[in-house]
């Protein structure tokens, strides 16, 4: 199939690549010259703007973002549209929130334009050679596609979650639950971190992989990341977040359901950010006040 | 009521104060000799040994001690007891763990002293013009120390919660409270503080106090701490923790009550205390390995 | 000051008398014919429509609206706008959500009307005695309502907290940290009722009033439910919430301030409200594959 | 190598039977006839008492208990003490707190027994074929058995973690991490479940599994789960605990290590247990106090 492909990113350098491999024609766009440069060199052929992108496909046009969540795929969307015809397809690839992706798809609808939200899990490896994806779109539109998605994931890799939306959804929460286990397993390391044992954290990794109840993708790569540094002594716990477990609690908080491993993870990432907190302060003060604790000075 | 008085620091001095304005006769003991020293200077009679101070109580003897939890109080015991006749008594005003005050007693009553556990709440100040006082004894060994109780306490300040270890326990279960509200007041100024708006903490803490569903002794403190540093720029957010808190939530695991605030406002006093983290370390580095995000080099 | 009082619900009518009190003139407003009629036998004035209110009022009008937050504080003042003159004010007593309240006064503004934010604390008690408020509003607009603030609330019982916007803000932390604190509380009960001593609850939340660190008006409160019912065997335990503690815990999200205890003080009430979950089913199954254990029927 | 297994339950008989398969003479004994009568069927050879196994095995004997942790574990070995000679080894195969096989391990070896403990997960399916196992021993006992542990476990599935207790300490956060990865999975499928998407909840395991972040043998089993039941109507949520996770925590508690996930998974389990709760009446009945909502009556 030919497809036009806007971000070329890690991610979406790698998903071109990975089409190629499997006999697609495609055309790649990327804001920032050197992104075009680099995918050129590694054999992608590339356009300089969005027009030239989508003059260069043929009908029904297939569009695959690979772009930042947020503003970037508002404005390409914006973009596209006049650029457009009837029945054109925009994959959105990235780690959209699912209600933009339902305000979007209302207003491209109105346009006869489809929007398929592939959530894509895997990380910039899977994009490369198999990803999995969590695709939400019309019957029709998932059916046109559906060889495409089979060839760039891993086997059984693609599921077609429902409408448009649901894809997108679909991917939040599994970010979600990667937020709690990650948490989980942070937690259990510090704990074998903190005792009087002197324990190999990556032979414990290894163990844990081989016949354990744990084991899983994210313990393996808990291996590889203590192969490296055994004891992590050259990084910092600082841990950022991109959006998708701070969705996936208000999404939890407006349907009432209890989420307190998810929402604890995240409130653990916020604090890793702060160098000292107010609430600890208030906290400190006021033990001073009735129990003449000492505060510690700044 | 002839009182003998062991641990002369903060507390202690202030009871013994408390109570001579009532009348009582106090000797008092400490173990240092800077201790006694302050405390002779503030009027209070002082002995220079345990031994001393018990044999120069009249009997049925009163001793009550007001040292820091644990083995202090295990090692005071073990002297006394030689020196204790049947009937005496002993009144642990600490914080002793509640498991600890019930063990002791088993061995106490075998020698026929009794042990009364007086959990005191209300601080340093308290302690001084009128604190709260949750009582664990035999009945008639309430009976026959209420009217001190009634002296050194608020009006209306102290309850014998039942038989010895009740009055530890309830007063272990009031600090596991004091965790959770405390770190609700904290959470609350941090998000005030966090915000866009201008805000003055301490109004907002003396407007709280003045009708609203929180007013609190400790919100009026609340006021007091920011009437001093209005945005507590001069301490550093570390709390500290002296156990009471922690046995709440041990005790809340073995009768398996779930208690997210309390454990989580212990937790959180623990990050306080840490630098960095290991478990942030690991889910910094496990993201990095699936998802190619930077991590933070120390 | 003539004052015209939309909504004469609980908080309503009892804002109303409070106001006749302290010699204000009042004209009320209320949707149901039942909640007119009840506001007149109790000696408030009263309009059949906002229209009529509006009309009875002479300038400058002040309009203070007692309902419930949402659809209804949008629709009255999409009946007042056209009614209003510039410089009137339209005074929100209500739990909006200070976002919307923040949104209203950009396009009141435009129309010369002020908008003020009157979050109310103290319960229905309160506002008939005297309650607890944090208003937002400009600094003149402020300075001509005083004296009506004064007159309302207990004494120091108002903060001019802020712009419009800042009263309902500071009203919402409010009821998060609020949220926190039952939640320790009830935790804290919750520990006592289930260990072996034989505690009376009521006894004891009252001497945790007299002189304790966590003497507080909830803990009257405490008080009062447990000499009504001394261990809650007539009541089930379904905790219901009214908008605030969510909307506390979003914005605490949007500003990455980690809220734990309110968070986890909300997820138990969410959870309160189910009586099982699908996370549990989920878990069930899951350790009945690995496992073996037993799962319980439905 | 002859090995006598003490308790012929679900995971002792298999891992007779695994032993068997690879060629180790096996003699096995279980407090209930049943249990012997079961294995004998299926080609164990048993002994009718733990003297007559004992005397059965030559030496250096070897002991593996597959039995509950606490009291049985203290039971068997006060029973196999009089009966072993020096350095014969008692392997302890089941979830015992490491803190009871540190104490164990102290007078085991003041009579020259070596305790070794194996940590084993893996399930029943393990037991029978290949289970991972952490295994606490002396370098030198750990040389003795080695081959018999590369013999029941799956390849790489053993680990020498260090020194007696080491082994059980590591299978216990390893069920730690295990609470937390299984309550971020029911979280997630809760949010599916609450959704207005009508989702497959096995496909979305399924394809989870084929690529994703978050594929592991758990969310195999999830698939597994959903393909018996799909939406798992015919079970309740009620979750039980067999120790490790309480232990785990316990333990972070000591260690002043933060565990929000594993303790809050923790709380969830306890929770599911309960039909209603005294917090939750504490909490109702205040708000009922102080702004007259409505409580449920029982």
């Amino acid at each position: 199939m030919e497809i036009g492909i806007i971000g070329l990113g890690k991610m979406g350098k790698n998903l071109a690549l990975n089409l190629l491999d499997h006999g697609h024609q495609i055309i790649g766009y990327d804001m920032s010259s050197e992104g075009l440069e680099v995918a050129q060199k590694e054999g992608i052929e590339v356009s300089d703007s969005i027009g030239e992108l989508v003059d260069s496909l043929s009908k029904r046009r297939v569009i695959w973002m690979m772009i930042p969540a947020g503003d970037p795929v508002d404005n390409t969307i914006k973009k596209l549209i006049p650029l457009l015809d009837e029945d054109d397809i925009i994959i959105d690839g990235g780690n959209s929130n699912f209600n933009n992706t339902l305000r979007r798809n209302e207003y491209l609808n109105q346009k006869g334009i489809h929007l398929v939200d592939a959530g894509t899990s895997g990380g910039v490896e899977g994009a490369r050679n198999g990803a999995c994806m969590m695709i939400g779109a019309d019957d029709s539109v998932f059916a046109y596609l559906e060889g495409v998605f089979k060839d760039v994931n891993v086997e059984k890799g693609y599921l077609h979650t429902g409408p448009t939306g649901s894809g997108h959804f679909t991917k939040m929460v599994h970010n979600g639950i990667e937020y709690g286990i990650l948490q989980a397993i942070g937690e259990g390391f510090e704990i074998l971190e903190a005792s009087d044992f002197d324990l190999d954290y990556k032979e414990i990794a290894r163990v844990w992989n081989h016949g354990s109840v744990i084991r899983s993708w994210l313990m393996e790569l808990t291996e590889n990341a203590f192969s490296k540094d055994p004891k992590l002594e050259g990084i910092k716990g600082v841990i950022n977040s991109s959006g998708e477990g701070l969705w996936t609690v208000e999404e939890a908080l407006k349907l009432k359901v209890p989420v307190p491993v998810i929402a604890n993870s995240l409130f653990v990432r916020y604090r890793s950010q702060q160098e000292d907190t107010f609430s600890g302060k208030v906290i400190a003060a006021l033990r001073n006040e009735f129990g003449g604790h000492k505060v510690e000075k700044r």
